[in-house]
């Protein structure tokens, strides 16, 4: 099921947070839109910030539209895992080869993974044994530069194509805000140990009740020199491989000499 | 700032996913009331699956409640990370010596921890430093019986205040659905590698259009005895130590040599 034969075209699916009419999605699809047949499922509207958040209490549409010339695309109400689990169960006739997510509009370095809607996507399809990476370009603007990024996604990509299929490879790759001509290539790095110190903006409606926007403040604790954010900083594009066993192993050896003696 | 004095009683934060109102959050106070100053910050309604999202397209609302006697709550119009992120900027005059979350209604051990918002709200404590867990009951009724859950609840909490402040320990604790009785204690385990098969509920409305409801076939792919799942159907209550550095260490070291040598 997972095997391609050599004269089958490898299937890409692509998908977002920032929703299906993003600038960041299109570039993706036209870094890579001659490696296979792509399909596109996407959410319907930005989704940032929404984890790895699934739709368990309301039906999802899925619409198909036509913003890609030949492409197949659908836009979804849900979130971007619910697109990942409508594509591989509905949508396409043959799971993936590769899963490819983003590119995001801002950073999703460090412990932003957490909270990252592309990452999620990504990761979903990791789960279910597809190989995957997830794209974020250090720069929020609408008409942000993408000529490096979609560098690094065609790179990232044929790698994963190169790849065994079925292991559930997973990358989140970062890219800086740099020129093209300044970029050192890629690095493999491991997650910096960083936080978000949160400072809510706090308001008064006009009925002068309080309600609050969540800002907050990038910590690094980290100055490993193999970390994303140093190698951001340094003119890499970063490229963490991924797992999801959240066990914190050591922390379990401990315990059981503490608590099970 | 998270040393506790002795003269001073512990601070407790609790939250959920399943809302404020819901049974289990009153079950897992009323296990540990005793032992702090409890605070309760949770969502106004149920937030199951939403995984580790937070709210940044719209403004949050905040308002105390007066469901749980005399003690301090608030209910919150964003998801559970939304509101341990809201309790420790703007409700807590100290930071917390512990939070715990849940008692969630259903099973959050192996893969659902990426899942939970109940484990999110534990994590983003974690991530803050604070010694936290998260808690679910496998039994979804309304009614369930919370004997054994809060007997757990209360072991874990004990556990909890007698570590070094500030670590930012993590357990995802899992309970059983079988009578105190029976149950053989808490078990340390690692997260099973197991996932979900999807399989869409397709549906037609009224118009005659599809839409689509989430469900799926858990899929457990570990025999280890060792798992949060062996231990669950073994007669144990679930204790998985959690980490949220996702980085594949052993994928990296391998990549680095392939790919920069």
């Amino acid at each position: 099921m997972n095997s391609t034969t050599p004269t089958e075209r490898p299937i890409i699916l692509i998908t977002n947070d920032d929703g299906i009419a993003a600038p960041g999605i299109r570039n993706l699809l036209e870094a890579v839109q001659d490696l296979g047949d792509i399909y596109v499922v996407a959410p319907d509207s930005p989704q940032s910030g929404m984890g790895h958040a699934i739709t368990i209490s309301r039906p999802l549409r899925l619409n198909q539209v036509q913003i890609f010339g030949e492409i197949p695309a659908y836009q979804c109400t849900g979130t971007p895992v619910d697109c990942v689990k409508l594509a591989v169960d509905k949508v396409l006739h043959r799971r993936p080869d590769i899963c490819l997510s983003g590119i995001n509009h801002g950073a999703n370095h460090s412990i932003n993974i957490i909270y990252s809607g592309t990452m999620s996507a990504a990761m979903e399809a990791a789960i279910e044994g597809i190989n995957s990476a997830g794209f974020s370009l250090l720069d929020y603007n609408f008409d942000a530069d993408f000529t490096l990024a979609r560098k690094v996604v065609r790179e990232v990509a044929l790698k994963l194509l190169s790849m065994e299929r079925g292991q559930g490879v997973l990358f989140n790759v970062n890219i800086p805000r740099i020129a093209e001509k300044d970029s050192k290539g890629l690095k493999i790095c491991r997650q910096a140990n960083a936080k978000w110190q949160e400072n809510f903006d706090e308001r008064l409606d006009p009925m002068g009740k309080k309600y609050y926007w969540l800002t907050g403040e990038f910590q690094n604790r980290d100055h490993g020199e193999d970390t994303d954010v140093w190698a951001l900083a340094n003119g890499y594009s970063s490229v963490v491989p991924v797992q999801y066993d959240l066990t914190h192993h050591a922390l379990k050896a401990q315990l059981e000499k503490e608590w099970q003696p």
